[in-house]
């Protein structure tokens, strides 16, 4: 395991971490303050979302890098498959991965969506999007994007993923059999998964994303609640020796949507936060 | 798989679907006319809550029977572990056992508790599980009555289980090696695992309970929000071909947990959807 004990430049920020749901970052910080807040406090990277590049990618990443940072992901592919799917899910794919590519960033996180309609359970959707994603993986390839896909805890199946453990994300990436497809690791979604580190080993270089957060004890609100490293039961040491055993050697992203608390906090003070719980308990 | 087409005697009520936890029942029907409505709609066996026989388990569990069915389960046991552990988890859990043998059943359902206290992940918490359940079996035994570990989804890791999969649950019931362990297989907590006809092959016998409801699509609440039969995205008939491919024969129990819909409606008309969505979609 590496040993961040001082440096934190694996860590990158998700801006959704600062709550970009509401209206503007928290304290209405405009993009240029968040990445010279996230360098100050010594973050090696920084992740968007689309909503916030607009057509500004390449400046943005110039701006990124300008501060001594990489744009290490962005957030994220429509929804490939099921009922929320966008009729231009072809067209606002490719246009993710140029975004990607202009950004400067090699990772695109993909969550699926959720079962397709008029059909039941996962098998029938999982084959759905590996014909998808089959014809969107030459486009990224050719942009040095890999798409991450990324497993969610299965309280969003149904409607927002058909993906629930990392072997369920590897079986699509076999199935798909192209380098561009890799697997983004979230604390969040896979904190629970007793296969986590066998998968892991057998997902190796597949593994090209790692967020982290904390799955708190009491967890009261299905999309917005999620924790501060160390707040809760999470076995972060352990989901992390799963991944960098497995091969993983690239950034930390944090990522908390956090509505009633920190959401609320200054942007300073949980960046200063994310970056002490960094350097104790991840 | 067994035809149902006309057969509902394998239906069970799990009387949580007539929302006990408002006053009394939906309508505030007492005990006695849900009992005899579940028979009048064909129902084979009924489903208790500790709280509802306080200590007329004898005369309850003859009423059941008297009207033509069986009592096939009791729900609860305390939790084990976790912080939400009762300190006089013990005495409970054999008082729960003692309720289930006086009512004529032999299945007692186990909601584990969340993460231990101090810990992290599920893997210690399965340990503590482990030995206590130890403490409890051969008194269950002594009962006849078997105790039904029921994995429950992801979602409710932290604070109401440390078992998420029926392969955790196996796990378990192995670690503790003691035949008065099974396993309660729940629709809503296990149709989203690919592994699931593996786990239920591997389960073979501990399979001694299975609960019905639905995932519906667009889930709106962690806790009540289940969907009836039919409404929801699990694929029930693949789900049902994997428990009793494994050899369950036993009831059916519909448990469902509805505050905005089910358990608004009339509950003769709920037991008649029930009996209806059972021929037709399970």
């Amino acid at each position: 395991m590496r040993d961040f004990s001082e440096d934190t430049s694996a860590l990158a920020l998700n801006t959704a971490t600062l709550g970009h749901n509401l209206d503007g970052y928290g304290a209405g910080w405009p993009l240029e303050r968040v990445i010279d807040t996230c360098a100050s406090h010594g973050f090696g990277g920084i992740v968007f979302w689309r909503r916030e590049i607009g057509t500004n990618a390449i400046e943005i990443g110039n701006r990124v890098r300008a501060a001594g940072m990489h744009v290490t992901g962005l957030c994220r592919t429509p929804y490939l498959v099921g009922s929320g799917r966008p009729d231009a899910w072809f067209d606002e794919t490719r246009g993710s991965i140029d975004m990607a590519a202009a950004l400067g960033t090699t990772v695109l996180t993909v969550v699926t969506g959720g079962t397709e309609p008029e059909t039941k359970g996962t098998i029938e959707t999982k084959k759905v999007l590996a014909e998808r994603l089959a014809r969107v993986s030459d486009y990224a390839a050719a942009g040095g994007v890999r798409l991450a896909l990324e497993p969610l805890n299965p309280m969003y199946g149904g409607n927002r993923t058909c993906l629930m453990t990392v072997r369920d994300a590897l079986n699509v990436c076999e199935m798909v059999g192209h380098d561009a497809l890799g697997i983004a690791v979230d604390v969040y979604h896979v904190w629970w998964d007793s296969n986590l580190k066998e998968s892991c080993k057998a997902a190796g270089s597949r593994i090209i994303g790692y967020h982290l957060c904390d799955w708190l004890e009491n967890t009261s609100d299905m999309l917005l609640d999620r924790g501060m490293m160390g707040d809760g039961v999470a076995d972060l040491k352990a989901i992390r020796d799963a991944v960098e055993s497995a091969g993983y050697a690239g950034a930390c992203e944090v990522e908390i949507f956090s509505s009633d608390r920190w959401w609320k906090a200054r942007p300073d003070r949980v960046l200063r936060t994310i970056a002490d719980r960094f350097k104790t308990v991840c």
